[in-house]
């Protein structure tokens, strides 16, 4: 048996996935499980992370043409009932008021008081509610497109809850944009497509197959919904976020109708879409290793963190008198337009004490330094995207050179990484039996870890994708948007198919 | 009588200032009443101010060390039991969720189900639902001082509701600290203090009066409360906002407490401080006209607006051509540290139209642009702090050169007029029954607009505190920080008194 290297995240992914997950996310101080059931605490860390990510999306959607506003947190019931397939799929764990004060209980304690004559739903998503100021918004086709985005928290009554991925409150973007016609409406929600999985490419280094859904797995109440899927380290699927064509449903559940150029009264068509505080743990998932968060420079709260070294009172003084220029030539860099973020970690702790901390924590750069390091004008980097005990000396005008390219480079690396992962564990499966094998653990010491992305015939019959759900408790997480047509059979069935889709487990 | 000059908002402030208000919210298209009780839409207009003001003032709270996190929509019963004046405080006004689904009725309609074991309520302040993760976050006086914030929305029942000032659902940041020492609390209550009051007084030119607010106006559970409280134009006084030094009660309902220095576990000391979107309110009431809405520069979603003035075809050409190289020109400067916020109204109305919805809008600067302007090398600008009329031409190159220094007039100007409008409604008086006029209005015309600030001595007793409340509908809106000791007599009582404080009818 080889001797087991020690790792700062126990259990490691392979002893334990899920239970490393957790311990990432405790170890890198981002977020708690409240009092409040199904309820999370963000930490700062987690918290700036989702600003990070926020900023970003929210600049790409003004680009676009979005406006924010804000509407109500809670939902008449009556709204809920309008539309059918919407009220299926969000009753059974929806959030009601129906009380508007506490009063004291005979025994001293508070009880509800103040019925209301409606109950209030607290939104679990928000087309019913904003459909009824759009109906109001919405006249002329000179009005249209309506383009309208809302940062927000939302609330799904979950029962088994974890920490990013699960909760009952969580918070979310939802864009919601009216139409004038129906290609208008989908170029909308192809559009918006493209932005989230370049963002999830290029900002979160994320790999992800974009695609549709298939009927079963829908928004309820969309026409079609589209959505684009990570795979994580334990080759598991994550649902990163989807964009809804909502076709004229929503407009005749809320009446959102238009005068249209020829004078004549129409239904308009409408669009909605959303990512949520959820793409952290795809971000935790697909990057973090045994040593705990791994984040692509672009997302990290923190890009580079200084490590002063010293032991004497002599040496502290000329060693924060070097980092002190150091760190002001560093935030005058940018870094995606934006200032470099650098964090000088003085605290009165031991330097290996800080530097797993930093490591735990995911921060792309370390930089440690020492009096020997000045005197030969140099750093000592570490670079999260390699070993803990891989660090190098590099001059210091070297590195004021570089960093961006460093920074560029870990990004990269990051993304070829995850990307990597997921091709190798993505296969082209024909044979009905191969399939079952696939997602069937092999290993009973880490049967957390099997799987990955079957790319196989299916014939469009959702008795087969349900037979297969049954069975194995794998979906079809999207039919590709890179479609390449090629004859088949369905992977269950056995009938006539033209297409591959992605079956996977998931999140 | 005279002829009634022609306004954009009617009724005028004179005629009737709550519709007055009413009115601008609605021409420059910030908000709407929802169809839940109580509870407002922000449309795009509305909340880009809110991102505006959010923005620069997390800004400073970063600046000043504080972490964005973020904590529970919801708070379980229990833990708002066990601050006895905070429950006192909040318990009449709350949303009470009591299930988790809805199921099918009897009439196919839908009910709540899923009983909660204990009742959730809507958080109307996150004080005790914070203090639940504070006391784990915190063990040793190496973890303070905490300084956390949080932007959220909460939750406060109201059945008289008026947009931005009174909502059930409204936004706000809750700052939320904890200190090792009393003093130290002390210090941040009033740094934040001071970071709000610049902020009104530079960001929205709203001149203020800080001050501490007497014991029956103090937060539920706080030991003390700082405020700034600026004048409205009908002379009413508005809290724009409010900062908490907690003492130790939050610490002790909640456990907060942590080992010092000698290794002793004591119970840590705790702040509180908060704005919200009643600010908007504020803004609005402070500076807009009977032409609508007035924007400070800084905080205006846009600062020009650029209206092009054509007839024919050829003519389009040529102006949008030049308008073109302006707006590129103007978007390459800066104002206060970001781009310059300029909008092109190309659309297809007249230019009249467009134009009086920016002022209604309260846009700082218009810019009318046609064939003329251009052959003369100059554009035509129409300034929101003077008169609709009141327009001039000025050479690009000059505009060009001077804009920001146009707009830093603009911003002077609005926070002169409105700190001229304060200073002449704020009276010194000594005499009881010269008070009771000064609130008693005397023009049945328009008997909203009367009275305004009375400085005024009080003994410190709250019985004449609470006559005058009930007599004159008016209250001690601060005790002003800015002390000049001076011997005088109880307004109400006569008895000694040696410091004025600030009366006023109120928001």
């Amino acid at each position: 048996m080889s001797k087991k290297i020690r790792t700062a995240i126990n259990p490691t992914r392979a002893e334990d996935y899920p239970q490393w997950y957790q311990e990432v996310v405790k170890a890198a101080d981002m977020a708690e499980i409240s009092e409040v059931r199904g309820c999370m605490v963000i930490k700062p860390w987690g918290y700036a992370i989702w600003e990070n990510m926020r900023n970003e999306l929210d600049a790409h959607f003004k680009e676009t043409g979005h406006l924010n506003a804000y509407f109500p947190l809670f939902i008449p019931k009556r709204f809920f009932e309008k539309e059918a397939e919407h009220v299926e799929g969000f009753a059974k764990e929806c959030a009601v008021v129906t009380h508007s004060r506490l009063e004291e209980d005979s025994k001293g304690g508070l009880k509800p008081a103040g019925k209301l004559t409606e109950e209030l739903i607290v939104r679990p998503t928000s087309e019913t509610i904003i459909g009824a100021s759009f109906s109001k918004w919405v006249n002329s086709y000179r009005d249209l497109p309506l383009l309208i985005n809302q940062w927000a928290n939302v609330v799904r009554w979950e029962l088994r809850t974890r920490l990013f991925l699960r909760t009952s409150e969580f918070l979310w973007q939802e864009g919601h944009t009216v139409h004038a016609t129906e290609q208008e409406a989908k170029d909308e929600t192809m559009m918006i497509l493209r932005l989230y999985t370049k963002f999830a490419r290029e900002y979160l280094a994320l790999p992800v197959i974009e695609g549709e859904k298939t009927a079963s797995e829908r928004f309820p109440g969309a026409e079609s919904t589209f959505t684009f899927e990570a795979m994580m380290q334990d080759k598991k699927a994550l649902q990163a976020g989807t964009s809804h064509f909502l076709g004229q449903k929503f407009a005749k559940a809320s009446n959102i109708k238009f005068q249209n150029q020829e004078g004549f009264e129409e239904f308009a068509w409408t669009t909605s879409w959303g990512i949520s505080t959820r793409l952290i743990g795809a971000l935790i998932m697909a990057h973090s290793d045994d040593n705990g968060l791994v984040l692509p420079p672009t997302v990290a709260p923190k890009q580079i963190v200084i490590v002063p070294i010293y032991r004497k009172d002599e040496e502290k003084k000329i060693v924060m008198a070097f980092i002190s220029d150091l760190q002001q030539k560093l935030q005058a860099k940018k870094y995606h337009n934006e200032k470099l973020r650098v964090h000088l970690d003085d605290r009165d702790l031991r330097g290996g004490e800080k530097l797993w901390e930093w490591i735990k924590k995911g921060v792309p750069i370390r930089l440690e330094i020492g009096p020997r390091d000045i005197q030969k004008n140099s750093v000592f980097i570490g670079r999260r995207d390699k070993a803990p005990k891989d660090k190098n000396a590099i001059t210091r005008e070297k590195f004021l050179q570089n960093v961006t390219q460093i920074l560029d480079e870990i990004q990269n690396n990051i993304y070829q990484k995850a990307l990597n992962f997921q091709k190798e564990n993505t296969k082209n499966i024909d044979d009905k039996k191969e399939f079952y094998a696939f997602f069937t653990p092999e290993d009973q010491d880490s049967p957390e870890i099997h799987g990955g992305f079957a790319q196989s015939h299916w014939c469009g019959d959702p008795a087969c994708e349900k037979a297969i759900k049954d069975d194995l408790k794998v979906t079809i997480r999207c039919i590709p948007l890179k479609k390449e047509n090629e004859a088949g059979n369905c992977i269950y069935c056995g009938k006539p198919s033209n297409q591959r889709v992605v079956f996977a487990k998931s999140y």
